[in-house]
């Protein structure tokens, strides 16, 4: 397909992209995620097999890319929220393309703002749930306590995990869950969905900085997404931590671009996509 | 094993390489298939576990590669099909590596003229079936369209696709099939079949010029190969779209010629490879 | 976590890395797998979601790569055997890191001596059981019939053997089972676990020698080693034919120090690993 | 520096990218090349420290990538010839970017049309003088013969070539020259640069199609093309034969930006770009 | 040779890493520069042709990683100035291998307390003399500047500039020497001198951050330093900015490994390595 | 130009691949050189603008690959010997690709037993004079010490090398010489040229086993090469050591290449090739 960036230019939702990856801890390089998805997005039909319905009658955009500074993740994290508030002031629907994990605080601190009561749907196979890592309070190793901070650990569930440390196994046990239970659970409030990619398998989605053997196909990711986006108020969503040059194949980049492509689709299709916008 | 090229200088089934990849829209690099599967080959015994038979015992050659000349597909096609038809009249059965889709053309044209009944089966992860591509009629994107154009588009199947546009979705309707249903409909006319590998999934076959996430797997592969060369009257087969550089690993081509080897091996199980041969 | 080799300067389970890959027939690099998957093993917790124990918890160390002289490998499985034997009589459990497959015939004989009655349990893609291969007895490809001459064919068992030549297929017949069928028989016994990393499906880990498409997953290799190793009495394990340099990613080094973790831990949480020790 | 397209919107000279690579022999994938080198001109300063002059006081331009199909070159050619005849009726200065180096002879056709007498310059390994290649007149390896066929051959002058067949040895002979010779033959005639990147060492930049080992330096080629384009009234110039996907480093990208920054910062430094115009 | 870090576990030159790379804004990576050096120097001899000596009989040791942490670079650079005073209470000269450039400060701080008049020596493509990068005080890309701040910029010599703005080419005009003159300006005064690696051309170091083609030869670089450290009082020095995973060959590391080996001897034949240590 | 193999079957010079690498102590893969010159030799013409000769009017053959048994390098070493002798009873000239280094001794054990007074030529980066490895007798590091123990070490000459230890330094001091020097001492004298490809700056060819900084120029060897084979009587030759996976431009198979075809063209357009055969 055309790529996003070129195919619309005014639209319901709007995608951003959030190069920042400087509090990766082992394999540094979601900066270049942005990029390689628009690219990647090339090689895809815009037309959904999965759902029946074209992106080109989609209601989204492509914001481009936030110039963010790489060191501090506080300036960049600003910046995040601030573009985000500006959206939501114009009524859009803010999908962040990360970018680290920890881009992920920047939208829902904005968004948190308007909607009090949201919830936080997470898509990870890590529990990013530390207290801090070594001795940083802000990074994508902490980016679920940090949202937790905001929103209440209560308004998290997650799905997909398979890995953490003992301490956050007992902090996240009553947080995991599956699509189904995560449905009933959410329904009825504003939600924010954040997908770190690396909850597919490594074979499935190899370019990515902790790869971590063991987890869900990507049929069954897709399948979660398009469930909770086409039953849930979504006030914002994102994807992150695709690393690109880890997979020469480019295959990472295109699968996450079909991701996004059918959350945009599935996003599209329903009336209303956010209570509280 | 010894590689396919050196173990056999003559045979009953003769694999051919057309090694073109000119219209190749997304990643060319198909051209490098026949070379990286003779060299992957040599990694894979003859034996088949799954076939319980050697493929020293079969009776096939490696003719070796075309020498098409890029750029123009015309003149490419014209030498594929003098050289098939050239197979058919010493009653070999033609089996091509190819090469990008497009190359299909020019050996079913050379069958349909000695089978004009045939059936083909189109496994594929994209349809291939709009009308022209960028105002171009010959194209990997328009090879079934123009296969339809010889045998008629009801005498085409196909099994695996999960990427089209919306026309192409209306237009194919009728011909998605899973391998059962292909087998009932085609039993007793001669049958072309045309793999795309990248109907398998990218996480098994990275290496191709335009990786379709969510596809079949390896094993799913090799049954439903199995089953229709074994039960049906094939005419000629290729096996189309490797595109070796993209996967570093290696295992793409591997993957490739241990089909190649499952497919040769069914061909020659069976007493009559095909009618009007 | 912190990498094996420096969390843990003391432990029962000894961890020894055998770089050596000179038999290797397709592609060599197994010599670098000792040092990528201590590199690797950073990016992982040392928290098992799975097993739900810490590997901190456990009794291991990393002696560190044996300095094995190349080409003929008769010095460097003598200097494997005598380092194994070294362990015994200190009490230690040997887990030896590949290298090659062959490299496990100098721990297995080192073990053998001590354990007359040991059975071998063999988990790989290929049969391993020529007699000879071009002419040379000691080959990676001829490590099972090695092994074979020194506990009997009877004493082995192989489980993920998907390819072999017709005679190692007769050959083999009556050694292949499942992991249930393995626990039954092998009850009782001391236990030898080789792992021969190519039984996994090349997707999971394409970062090896002889790539054989049609494997298991990577859970259905960590749950029958978790099985069987919770079951067992384990003398003596190895986990071979890692070879990184195939794989960019990177995820193959990470799949292999995952399985060494959860078998790590799987043999720490038992009382008793091995009799005979 | 910013990317080239995203920095300026108007200007003289104009950046055309032209994907075209179907014709490719060896090794395709110069369709890849705009792309590559708008991504690459981010790592460097718009400042040259060559020529003390800055890019951001240049007159130039990204009209972005033309839309050509692959396969048969009659198309893609006469849309290159059109792209270019337009910006020369806006009085632009055209700057291809290939694609390979057929490409070209678009831009020749559309310029020579204006300026008969114009002189071409022309920097490669290759001589690029054959008649034809494997029956195709229309080739990357016959593009200066065909130029040859529209300017004249004794209006074609090469450097840097060392690789050709016998008979275009002989047919070059006397179009071989150094930049100084080049100098004083064209000065005073409006002239064609066409820079085809293997000119260079591999060393220096192997993501090409053809390399050629024993080429020119960095330093050489800039040299060249400074004091080319500052002595002479230049109609219009291209660079082509980038193929990045074979260099992973990437550095092959950044060097053949730095030597499009360079070249328009000296076509830029220069009163009056060209006669004719 | 043996590995550094096993080699030596004492002596009076302190190799410390410092994997730290979250300022860098073009390509990150430079944190696995210390594991790939420690690696690549496996491959090389100890003896050095060039100086007659061999590093065996050198005073140095490996004190291994910092552990330090990403983002926000203050604590990163806390604990390098924090680790290098302690070497200095040792009375050991310090060698840091980065990690990013921006490193380098931490180092310069600690040492620059203890020799107020201190000169540095900087060898770099990039004059890294901006005030502020995206409105951030501490960048790789304003390293020097920051550096300028507490020796002054008059005690700063640079070798190898040949990328900076234009603001930057005017700051640093009279910065800019060779190594005979950088000699001749800092004899007897204590010297830190400062190597980023992008001083050499990217065809001999492809894996660095931001590759500026155009750069000095191999041999250029260990002829500079071996003649600047042979003659001058060193009381510190660092290697940085390799990057090495964007050199698959490798020999981006085994580059920089031997310009450490030389380096290293060349300081230690040497009777007084520094003044004020 | 056409593949070596494919254009010639008959022929005075005889390509004899040894593709065996078991001895290799740092990276293998030396046994993929054959296959990859051949691939790569298809990239270049066969007319040499160097020599003004084409390769087409030579008398050489490409025998194809020896079937070299991996490990214990004395079998492979008698199969070298066996095949060279045959050729030298059928009055050819052989010349060997490697595999690694120690392949080269199997050539010179055949040559030497005819021509007694055999001088050796020995171009590379390291001396490769060990008296043993790791307590091998036979390895690609010990390869020169086991030929001067069959011609004496006064009868071998080195060009190029820039690595050893210190007692290789010593041993050797009075071998090293330039082209010049060698072509003096060793006119009139049947000789064998033997050239690890290492002997190139890394730059140039990346993709060998142990790659070592500072070499000579791609002009500069094949200078060398032509001048001595054009001057002396050659008895035999070979290239060893590149391992083409460590560089995946290809760059470095197409420097082997070029190389080779020098070699070939300044071999054939003497009258007699060797003395003695």
């Amino acid at each position: 397909m055309t790529q996003f960036i070129a195919s619309h230019t005014d639209g319901k939702i709007c995608l951003v992209g959030a190069p920042y990856d400087s509090t990766t801890s082992y394999r540094p390089g979601a900066r270049f995620s942005p990029a390689a998805i628009r690219e990647a997005s090339q090689s895809l039909e815009t037309f959904s097999f999965q759902q029946l319905f074209d992106l080109e009658d989609c209601s989204f955009m492509d914001t481009g890319d936030l110039n963010l500074p790489f060191g501090d993740p506080r300036p960049a994290l600003e910046e995040i929220e601030t573009a985000v508030t500006e959206l939501l002031e114009q009524n859009k629907l803010p999908f962040l393309i990360g970018g680290e994990h920890l881009t992920s605080l920047g939208a829902v601190k904005a968004i948190a703002k308007r909607n009090p009561s949201m919830k936080v749907i997470h898509l990870d196979a890590h529990a990013d749930l530390r207290e801090d890592y070594l001795g940083q309070k802000l990074s994508h190793a902490t980016v679920m306590k940090r949202i937790a901070d905001i929103v209440g650990i209560d308004s998290i569930r997650q799905y997909g995990v398979r890995s953490c440390t003992q301490d956050e196994y007992i902090l996240g046990k009553d947080l995991r869950a599956d699509p189904g239970q995560i449905l009933s659970w959410a329904e009825g409030s504003p939600c924010y969905i954040t997908c770190d990619l690396d909850i597919l398998d490594p074979s499935v989605l190899p370019g990515t900085g902790t790869p971590e053997p063991g987890g869900i196909s990507f049929q069954e990711l897709t399948d979660a997404l398009i469930e909770l986006i086409g039953n849930l108020s979504v006030a914002g969503m994102d994807v992150v931590e695709l690393a690109p040059h880890y997979d020469p194949s480019g295959v990472s980049s295109v699968v996450a671009a079909k991701i996004i492509r059918e959350s945009l689709i599935a996003l599209s299709k329903k009336k209303e996509q956010a209570v509280g916008n």
